[in-house]
């Protein structure tokens, strides 16, 4: 199986990470009470818009593509700040940020995923590199913040999206689909499953033992 | 000093990676209180199988060998989802599990120090990726279910162990042994130390002032 | 633009990875509440030391340099048992160590801002390459501490005055001086910042949205 990295538009890449700084810091400012200051709320923005892609660099053995330029920092730094400044605007807009930032979750987990294909790498550790881009920024910002990581908690289907997707776009690659149409359609599925979640309440079950399942019994 | 990489059999490898992540989840499973969902519990015992070796292979600046093939991550996640559900049996097993999983302590390290060789690093650092490639998983597990690292604590020579494991190996082949030997020995060590301390609970001093030790008083 | 990476004599840059775990391991001795062992204590001593030298090289690429020689961690892990050891002696002396550790931020930055250049990195992740090897050591100390990172809390301008001594430095080099000098007016500005910080208790201001500042009201 071969495939080449899709390779977007650079200023769709840094919308993508402009809307994961601004998210990332909008949530640190919910935390008032660690006594956060304006540069903490930089680094946890900036983490959270670049942790994906410099964890899926350094997992593929390149120098961080967010390093190659000067323009991701500067976009991921500057959105941390607006964030931080504009909450009581975006708090407002929570419904489109909502959908923008299942849109990212799917670009960036189609980015990693075939930029791992294109690495040579196998199906499986291709959607675990994409997942991780897509999700790893979250991650990121939730070891900074000393905080559990959000995603593995009873909550809202955030990294299995991810992961439908890029299984979807793995497979259709597998069997030869031109890697920009698979991009699209994996895409696509992690923006939908992840969009209906939110709307629906969809969650995981927690975890547990199976022998605490409900078993049948033997009408007595 | 010249040494090669000791190649195992993969099924020996998977075996260590599945073992490493059913442990991981049913650790992840004993925190109820933390709401953990299905996904959480899988993220949590892959992280503890291939954390290891993942960060052993970003160190040495390559490819994580978990990622160039498509069993580590499927061995991982269904190790960690069996662990979740049949942790009641599991549980009955504690001593088995013990015995394995220091087997595993020991067979990383070995791996990790050889591999480290291989790649032409000194001793002293040759050591220092041993012991993360032996001890890395459990402490991405802590990191990620944002608990202070285990192995810092007053505690059963997790670290200890693997550490002296893979100072014999190296020293061993610094003069001149087969890196085969040195690593059975190694592991050997390793394995002895590791359940010599859960036996007998050796721990560690905690860490304390010397002006706070007893000191000699002058008969008056 | 092009640069060089400045090369700093061993005995240098061992003294500041020693004043690194120092200070780390001083750091970790006063949670005696967590029950921290001897190596726990090294451990984060060790990462304090070495952590932004490793997380830099690891961003460009390549095996850290901490991993290419023995002396490395040997100082790290000696330098942290001493800290641990002589706490009552090194904490008279804390003025003294602050002046160091300012001068260690300095060089730190420095290297790493210009081995990032070197490697043919853009200005701006260069500055970052250079925080990330000043203050990476403190943050890893503080995740594996399981605390937020405390840089990002409102304090004495550490990661400020890395990023304004890089920033200095980079601007100096995009204008044609010579690494050298630019690396040490970097480090000067570095030093300068952060210790009239510390003497004048200066801090940044504290994460706010813009509408919760006060507003001019009209007469009435």
């Amino acid at each position: 199986m071969s495939a080449t990295a899709i390779s977007i538009p650079l200023w769709a890449d840094l919308s993508a990470v402009a809307l994961g700084s601004l998210q990332g810091a909008l949530f640190a400012s919910t935390f008032r009470d660690r006594r956060i200051d304006l540069l903490g709320v930089a680094i946890v923005g900036t983490a959270a818009g670049l942790g994906g892609g410099i964890l899926r660099d350094v997992l593929l053995g390149v120098i961080p593509r967010a390093l190659e330029s000067n323009w991701y920092l500067l976009v991921a730094v500057l959105a941390s700040l607006l964030g931080m400044l504009l909450q009581r605007i975006f708090s407002r807009l929570a419904a489109l940020i909502t959908v923008l930032d299942a849109l990212t979750l799917g670009v960036y987990g189609a980015i990693g995923a075939t930029k791992a294909l294109a690495f040579g790498l196998p199906e499986i550790p291709a959607i675990f590199v994409g997942v991780v881009a897509a999700v790893g920024g979250s991650v990121m910002r939730d070891v900074l913040m000393n905080l559990t990581i959000a995603m593995m908690h009873v909550g809202s289907l955030y990294a299995v999206a991810a992961g439908a997707g890029t299984i979807v776009l793995v497979a259709m690659v597998a069997v030869g689909t031109p890697t920009l149409a698979a991009g699209i359609v994996g895409t696509v599925v992690t923006v939908v499953i992840r969009l209906l979640a939110v709307r629906f309440g969809w969650t995981l079950p927690e975890q547990r033992a199976l022998s605490r399942l409900p078993r049948w019994r033997r009408p007595r």
